[in-house]
């Protein structure tokens, strides 16, 4: 999907909310348990029961990839079952050396159709390149991340400007707003000014509302751009909001459409 | 498998050898591709021709992950096939918020069950915590990677360091040199002097012999400490080095044996 049409979502459904689909067998509705393939039971409903309030998806593929083969069949599926009019993002944050790194690309972006990888900067150019090289596919490139360890790295200041700011300018010479994005936590509010000032024109996937506590407000109010330029992700304050009730998916889709009810543009 | 026994198949076999399993479906001997599982049959044969000249195996993750299901079955049964008295090690480069580290370690230390896994530090601390936790297992953190890349953020200088001197650094108050590794690139040689100041006690994993024309004679002068403290990976130079020829085995096992012959303590 091209950024005119992410808009276009974004706009006819007067939302930003990216949901993310990090099926925990130890967390689900245990009625689900008895399926053959619970995850994707799960995702499915989390699906249906989420799409008319959100416009991304976000697997987080550790999540599947703990569960050896039947995880990447559940996977398959979930994506299968995604309405095209839903941007896909592999949350995976990948990279490694050129060779190997269109490794990934090509299991991302061919064996599954995924719009957007998300990818970790550390090992520079060659290691994002290979992801970029893909036409109306995108790269998110982590860069103030949601985490507590955010701190440890990222912070460093380097002639003046702290890694995250030295990885999303650098990161602009290999990519354009139309194929990079950026990954900024949203428990780092107070830096949103700062972060819209480094990329005016990249959208950011935001984490960290939610279970981690982040500030969608100030996100919203520092965040936006002229095309919105955010994208919200939650995971387990959506997809865990029923509990364990037979019929969560009714608390599933309200706590999504109380995000997106707090998304005013 | 724990730093002890690695240290004895080291000066035992006189190697310290790590034979990169990066099967490429386009670049395996033709005639493998008649076999039902063409990755697995290709890796069992390079393990056999191997196994006497090598202390460790290193599949890259992403070339089993572009397979899909497919690859998957094959790294399962690559890793069954490995004998126990070689460590095993998961090129993966993985890294995420805590929550979701835990379960990429449940994936390659419990689902699979490697020996070590290499991070990228990108994240900070609660990323790479969840793989420490396990007894007996190994984190191998990114440090100065191998690629041109590298230039792009490691050597930026904080407060008089570079990034990769303060990943080494800190990480040292994460593991111990009982279940912390570096990734040590042979391709930046004359960093090895310093790189081996600043950990001391940990080995080094050192891809970029071969195909990326890293400097082994460096490496060891200066990279060895009183436990050897080296990994020397060889992929493509090794793994390819019979071409398409229907005896590719025997090119293979002395191409690792001519690196071993190099390997002088």
């Amino acid at each position: 999907m091209n950024k005119t049409d992410l808009v276009y979502h974004i706009r006819r459904k007067r939302s930003f909310l990216c949901v993310g689909l990090d099926a925990d067998l130890d967390k689900i509705p245990k009625h689900l348990l008895a399926y053959k393939d619970p995850v994707f039971e799960f995702n499915k409903r989390v699906i249906d029961a989420t799409k008319d309030a959100c416009v991304a998806y976000k697997p987080n593929i550790a999540f599947y990839e703990c569960l050896g083969n039947k995880g990447w069949e559940s996977l398959e599926k979930t994506l299968d079952y995604i309405p095209d009019t839903h941007f896909t993002i592999a949350d995976a944050k990948r990279a490694d050396i050129g060779n190997t790194s269109r490794k990934y690309a090509r299991a991302f972006f061919e064996h599954f159709d995924f719009d957007a990888v998300t990818i970790a900067p550390y090992m520079g150019s060659d290691s994002v390149l290979p992801f970029l090289e893909y036409e109306g596919k995108w790269v998110i490139l982590l860069a103030l991340t949601s985490n507590k360890g955010s701190r440890d790295f990222q912070f460093l200041e380097s002639s003046g400007k702290p890694l995250y700011q030295s990885v999303m300018e650098t990161a602009q010479s290999w990519g354009t707003p139309d194929n990079l994005m950026f990954v900024t936590g949203a428990t780092h509010p107070e830096k949103f000014k700062e972060l819209r000032q480094i990329a005016p024109d990249n959208f950011f996937l935001v984490p960290g509302i939610g279970a981690q506590g982040g500030d969608l407000k100030a996100v919203m109010k520092y965040g936006m751009n002229e095309e919105v330029g955010l994208l919200i992700n939650s995971s387990r304050g959506i997809i865990y909001a029923g509990g364990d009730s037979t019929d969560f998916e009714q608390q599933v889709g309200a706590a999504a459409r109380d995000l997106q009810g707090m998304m005013v543009f």
